[in-house]
């Protein structure tokens, strides 16, 4: 299936986009978190998916628009009440792995953190989800090896590996299907590294994941 | 259409479930909240949506059950970027009612609150969702005007008129049109009155809604 035709149908079949927060503690400490004790989650509507031949991501007025790029999966068979912390284990249940930037609205967020309210809107916008993919079980053997470039107008802002995750895919997906069970087609966004910034109307995305050194075409992404 | 299988299709069909908070002035003062200035916004998941016929509400270990009785819309045609404040106009987007309940972990919540976080765990659990319905825009000629009622072990906890709302529907849906677009089949839950508390294992709920006081069928339901 051609790159495009899969993301549209990926799109359709999505229900919920769980994202972890705070899984890389270089990221943690640029925004000045607590480093969590366990994983914690956070939903993101399908409406907020982008695919690349859309167009920009739309940055509402007023808002502090920050790009973190994070390593996405996409669940290929029903999690409940997993418990594991095996890495071979979870790839069962994985169908195939994205590159997705968790656009968020940083003031949006900053304010209801303050306010003890929800971070829905600050994540959710339409646009606030650029994908890009899918890419291949058999071309990422292992997630946790994997590194993760941004760049803004050619400057490289993000570029960090996966082993660097806080908490590793089966402690996420065990976690989530505690609270809730994943269905096929939902997405899981694992987390973002250190490095993220705010991007304003104009500016240039280029976005990429490298396996063993090696640039993945499939998983080259430009958005403004 | 059976009304069960009418609800499978309204589950099937869900991609998001977006419920304001605070919508009541009483149900504010209870929690000891602040009356927000604007409407504020939460995701629910797909995941979270129990039908009258799957069973118990399952609380999870530790969890504070709190129940929230509230009128629930589901959109029928696609709302982006509108702007009004007529409630005839926004019937247009409207597929039909139901009656939900927006379970929470309060003190999930409370902690999520209190620590800046998200509240999609609290609000998210498997069975957090229970729905009845689907109630036509022939029975609810007006969503502002429904008596709304829920009864712990035959006791009534909360009973008011969706006439109590501090943002009625147009408003509602504008707002979160701006945001993020509503698309068919998404859920909207418009708020709860005041009287939501805590319900143990083996508790029954039973909730139901009345239009110029009677008392509609299709509504009523019984969730242990
Ligand atoms: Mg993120
Ligand atoms: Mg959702
Ligand atoms: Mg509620």
């Amino acid at each position: 299936m051609a790159s495009s035709a899969a993301l549209s149908t990926i799109r359709s079949n999505c229900r919920k986009v769980m994202c972890i927060g705070r899984n890389y503690a270089d990221h943690v400490k640029e925004l000045n978190n607590q480093r969590p004790k366990q994983p914690f989650f956070f939903l993101k509507p399908p409406s907020s998916i982008l695919l690349p031949s859309e167009g920009p991501v739309l940055r509402p007025s007023g808002v502090n628009l920050h790009f973190e790029i994070e390593l996405g999966l996409v669940i290929g068979k029903r999690i409940q009440n997993l418990d594991t912390e095996d890495d071979g284990e979870i790839l069962q249940y994985i169908d195939s792995y994205l590159l997705a930037i968790d656009m968020t609205g940083r003031n949006v967020q900053e304010e209801a953190k303050k306010k003890g309210l929800p971070w829905s809107i600050a994540k959710g916008f339409d646009t606030f989800l650029p994908i890009v993919g899918p890419i291949s079980k058999s071309t990422i053997a292992d997630p946790h090896s994997v590194e993760l470039y941004l760049k803004v107008n050619g400057e490289v802002k993000q570029q960090d590996s996966t082993e660097l995750m806080l908490f590793r895919i089966p402690r996420q997906l065990s976690d989530i299907s505690k609270v809730m069970t994943l269905e096929p087609g939902d997405m899981v966004l694992t987390g973002t590294p250190k490095g993220v910034g705010s991007v304003v109307t104009g500016d240039v995305m280029e976005c990429g994941l490298r396996v063993g050194g090696k640039e993945v075409e499939e998983a080259r992404m430009r958005v403004e």
